[in-house]
């Protein structure tokens, strides 16, 4: 019964999300889907995130444990030889049949791309909010920052959830604009609340706009009302960047792959 | 009869290219179609730069002249309205009504992209050649130097083509890694030959695999031989980047955009 950690990234516009859902494709079918027939039973992907529809991931983890005996680099293979090209299998890593991707993982790392230009690029369209009016970036980042450390984020959480606590831990909450005419917003946190990120971003694009200044990030955290908040930002500007488990650099990514979508976010342990 | 000079950017992945066919949407049609209804009247758009299907634009540029009157900024946004979310306006500039985007043109830059790792990222299946085992960029790069200079590009050409000349001046060619897996290739030149920049991509890949020295691409350029040359890579990693007309800043886009597909590529004077 071989267990494996395998790292995932998926561009998510056509998704009904990672989890499976009564109608629609999801991330997590696509793989059960794939690995029932390899593994000729039903068997449960779990996933680190849950992303929303819409939502995409650079470093997606999730577990799985199979019957039949397969090598790391057979199973990226065979999940990227039947996967759609939208989702792709990273890397493959045999772990211990103890580990769960979800209740293991340290901490998230989630970026949001928000597009403050005139004009949005055919190539942003799928992957950014597009803001027009310029933007104040420098005022967002004091606000990004009043969020970081243990609070009740219950300001910033989906209307109608239900989670035992609505407490968190944010370890970093930043405000960077690598280029000009994007801005991007990455925290790294031990958990999330649903939506806690693009209702973090609607209300950090109201200091933006120059409605609010920075410190009233810090009224809305300390009154625990979502209606205080701003409204939540769409899904195709968010990502999941990666996963923390303890057992890997720390460092995600490189400074430079900011800007891009792309370059930096593929490297597997299996491509030495 | 005012004249317009339009900068453009889209994603080519659905079009049959920049110029009008027979079946197919083509980004000239949509722009004359879309005058037409404004001018009421038949007119013809040129574009600098006439790229084959799916080959992407970050600053293609156009000229057309209208019987109507309209600001710049009005043009932009009409266009843009009108458009799909895969092409876009970046700017317009009235202009002389003798202005010609193709035959004022001093030079144009095309950037071809390469993905150099075992998984290609979901994000740049429609941007990049995805070639797998590794490229000896040091050894391509020696090789794409070889082609500066005026010289007769005939080796480069797509079969069939009938032109007055096949020798060209080409003002810069390199190849650059910027991020780790992704190989750049980008060349400037007063004018190309039909799929000369992919056939040139194509035959530096064969260079980076190994089959052959950097000096071969000497032998292939002096020989005018397309048989001798490699084959044709794909569309779908060319990018027409900017073309210049020696009337603005000639640094097209800065050294940390070459990653990104997008940022600081849209950089319009309508918007300042």
């Amino acid at each position: 019964m071989p267990s494996f950690k395998i790292r995932l990234a998926y561009d998510g516009t056509d998704f009904v999300g990672w989890q499976r859902q009564a109608s629609g494709t999801s991330i997590q079918g696509l793989l059960e889907d794939i690995l029932r027939e390899l593994d000729h039973r039903d068997l449960a992907v779990t996933g680190a995130g849950r992303t929303d529809a819409g939502v995409h991931a650079l470093g997606q983890v999730a577990s799985l444990t199979l019957d039949r005996t397969i090598s790391e680099i057979a199973l990226v293979r065979l999940l990227n030889a039947r996967l759609p090209g939208d989702v792709r299998a990273l890397s493959a890593e045999a772990v211990s049949p103890t580990f769960h991707a979800r209740f293991d993982s340290r901490a998230k790392k989630y970026r949001y791309r928000i597009w403050n230009q005139d004009v949005i690029s055919p190539f942003e369209r799928r992957y950014a909010w597009h803001v027009t009016g310029g933007l104040d970036a420098a005022e967002m980042a004091m606000g990004a920052r009043l969020l970081e450390g243990r609070h009740d984020f219950a300001a910033f959480q989906a209307a109608g959830s239900e989670v035992h606590t609505t407490e968190r831990q944010v370890l970093s909450s930043r405000v960077v604009t690598e280029a000009p005419g994007l801005v991007l917003y990455e925290i790294t946190g031990r958990g999330f609340l649903r939506h806690m990120v693009r209702n973090i971003v609607g209300t950090l694009v109201e200091i933006g706009r120059g409605r609010h200044s920075a410190d009233w990030m810090g009224g809305v955290l300390a009154g625990r009302n979502r209606a205080d908040a701003g409204p939540t930002a769409p899904a195709r500007g968010l990502f999941l960047v990666g996963v923390d488990y303890g057992d890997e650099r720390q460092e995600l990514e490189a400074k430079a792959c900011r800007t891009a979508l792309t370059a930096c976010t593929i490297t597997s342990s299996n491509e030495k």
